[in-house]
């Protein structure tokens, strides 16, 4: 195994375009990420202050794999996400579109929560389950510059919660070497990451990276043992639901020799859609694996 | 038990405006509704036909509750729904905006779907779990003439997976009587209701109405043993999720006791958001009650 | 010449669903509508109070048109429209949306404008030129009972500014007698009608209505000497836009036998996009008659 | 006058990190920008080829300006924008959202127009009017590496027509030297810039670039002899008019003395809302001078 240390990558990277790790398909590696609010919350008294390098959402990479080209897709499987402080953060920030309805009159609200037997201590009487996630994972976008922000086809901050163990993200290559990279840890998060800062976590993660390089069907999608989904960022949720049940579509007849229609029809009745963080028109449409290899 | 026959309310109804029931709150009711396609597919040759009242969608109702005034709230608990027929259908129509992906090359599609044993025979290779929900359920809108078209305020066509046995509508009271009717049953459908035509099925709806004179929170809201959610209804998604999500935090201020703020960090790690139909904006805002009545 | 008295449409109108008035294809009306604020706001002191019938957004009609069969179109020219008081009147509401960015602290703000010699007295120092137009008119949708609210392919609650003296409105018929009304008349309003409240004036409008038994384009239309225009309202802007710039493609190519794709191009290079009230998703595409009648 | 000569920079940026001209602020520049489709259409028969370096949207800088630091504004005044070759082009590619109308049988369009005595020789009937713009103006955005994609807090990609000779515009700088760019001339675009290729243009373009070292209010804004413009690109247009026109609220308060409410009022009466490329979220919101300076 092959260990990849944190790297700051998004306001860094201008000073740093050269590959953090170089590795061969097939590889298998641990990557050390910071926690998306730079690592400034790690007691309750602690605040954010966003004027400090890295500003926000620190991840890292970029990673290049050997033999990665134009047109091939990166399958990176997630074996395990672990807690590098046995702890996450959160902060309750501006409220924003909420204002209207809530007021913005918000408490300092930094908020320390130790991990341990599978639960996260958020208060003194609510355990969440430990489900932990990777908010942030992306190959370099055709316009050359790795970047965090914002999702699209190259994948990026998608904060999709099904990007967990067990978990294989494809991701389009678009520059030679593919410059993967990943990072913004959640120990827990619900749809849409509210207030958009989740139980942010600094995080051991563990993946095999493997190079495809004759894709049936590109494009952002997840795979998990029981699941297919496809992964779509527009600027209205309606057209990114619309794009991402199309591709889902398009899957399914190419790796799976479904009948357009029908499946379009079968997604009607039991596919399901999931969001990432709501102000940025990333969705999964997802579909049970038992439903697309049964056969119509 | 009171039974009240289908009628089918959209078309008719500016020939019809006296209630079809009158009933006192707490009373049991079965409600037998037509599907959403007006019962014109019945067996696997029948064709769609839109020119024929009534053309789409029929609901039950309205409903006059006795002494449900504007400002009140009336709870509607669902039992059961089950199908009339003992069959589901469902047909393939116009893409609309995913012909831009998939083209818009659809074949005749009605599709006829036995319901035995809780599942639904979808194919011959396909089973799909009953899961029973209905697409409809309302009140009249504060304009005064019920309509299943648009969601709203109101409730109306929400086409929300979790209204379905079990679950608890509370709906606002507009005008005296609060006039409620219920529809559009079908026995699965997948987030977003991709075609716009869920496995559609003629039903038998069992209900308890009770009329809620002061409600500490009122909004169309949904609860079951497990969950508690509010539902908006936006031109975008983004609004809308915003909009759900503030008025789930109001609710447990009012009815719960938390502080605003706690709650608005608590559904930014396990706040679950479900979507209606993907073109109309309406959107389910979910929490686990465990957390709610967990306190901080 | 015929005249229609003004009607709260709205709200009363489960209440009084006969015609007020009924005409022959070729007839001139002349309307008079209440105002949007339902005569509330008469004198500088006057408070808006929403819990009086009609709420709000009064309109005149429902109109009944001899012979008007779903599939006609109606084409309503506007002949001028006139103060029925010298005075329109506004006031400053909730900023909703944007609250977020001005906070929510709106002082009481009726203001009433006398309206002369073609201006509007907006405030000591500042005169808006008279650009009066109509923000709703409609016919009954195909639901069939007439409504202000939403607008739609009936047409309704627009508020587009290109609805004044010298535009005719082209709306579908979809129930017998087509139900037109109209009303919710501003002396002046910008894009988007910011605070929801233009300024909101009781009007007599002249109208002339004729009947297009066989139209060769139907769908919301304007046009005036210089623009021809089409009407969408979609849950987003985005796809309001799309739908608005192709159904005036169409219209180039059915009425004035334009190719489709030079349509496309041409209005990529001068189309232009007028926005109604801003949360409603309505949208006008224009273009210049000058183009379309020169052809390619 | 200082020349800089044209540079893609879009696709080839991570390997020209330095800027192409440093500058004081108060210089005269006249930049020369390639066209967006990298000028790959130069006669009727010429084909796009998105394959090729530079892919799409080259622009010319990144230019350095003299001590300008984060916080600091670049007013940009654009003096003129020349054709460089008497001509401009277009070319209809796929109709994306409109295919659902218009379906996608799209013939090969490329389409060049010489430009004389101020008007396009469109086709052989139509004469449009010569009114250049630039579709891409912006600063490095806070993440550090210029980008042409997206438009956002730096400006970049927003495709309004007000862009144009006798426009300022205002650009936020977030890294030392702001690192000025601009291109994607238009010699004419319909609003919303229907199928995403306005009449493009090789151009050259004279502006002078002044630093405004404690501006009263930042954000990205547009002004001329007779508009105050403020700038906004949000996931919805309908978010994105509700920020520009607080956001010119704001501006009209900081640097004209307007109270809030009042700007609110007047905005709702006479604002215009101008779209950039339709599927970006990019909106120009405008107030018309004489009314913000006159006063209330």
């Amino acid at each position: 195994m092959q260990q990849v240390l944190a790297l700051p990558l998004v306001y860094e990277f201008s000073r740093h375009l050269e590959p953090r790790a170089r590795v061969k398909s097939g590889a298998r590696l641990r990557v050390e990420s910071e926690d998306a609010l730079s690592g400034q919350i790690r007691t309750p008294g602690d605040r954010r202050d966003k004027s400090k390098m890295p500003f926000s959402n620190p991840v890292a990479g970029p990673i290049h794999v050997e033999d990665a080209a134009p047109g091939d897709v990166l399958a990176v499987t997630i074996e395990s996400i672990e807690p590098r402080d046995g702890q996450c953060a959160t902060y309750t920030g501006a409220p924003r579109q909420l204002t209207e309805w809530l007021g913005a009159d918000v408490p300092h609200g930094a908020h320390v929560c130790p991990i341990h037997d599978g639960q996260i201590q958020f208060s003194e009487n609510i355990s969440i389950p430990y489900q932990p996630m990777l908010g942030c994972i992306g190959t370099a976008p055709d316009w050359g510059v790795p970047t965090t922000f914002p999702a699209g086809p190259h994948g990026g901050n998608m904060d999709l919660v099904e990007v967990g163990p067990g978990c294989t993200v494809y991701l389009p290559v678009f520059v030679p070497g593919g410059y993967l990279y990943l990072g913004d840890a959640h120990a827990s998060q619900g749809h849409g990451e509210l207030s958009a800062t989740a139980l942010e976590m600094a995080a051991q993660t563990t993946i095999t990276v493997n190079r495809i390089p004759k894709p049936g069907y590109a494009g952002v999608r997840l795979e998990t043992a029981d699941w297919l989904m496809t992964v779509s960022t527009q600027n209205s949720f309606e057209r990114a639901i619309a794009e991402a049940y199309s591709k889902l579509i398009l899957w399914m007849e190419a790796d799976y020799k479904w009948d357009r229609w029908k499946a379009y029809d079968l997604l009607t009745q039991v596919g399901q859609i999931s969001l990432g963080y709501y102000t940025n028109g990333t969705v999964a449409a997802k579909v049970e694996k038992k439903y697309v290899t049964a056969g119509w």
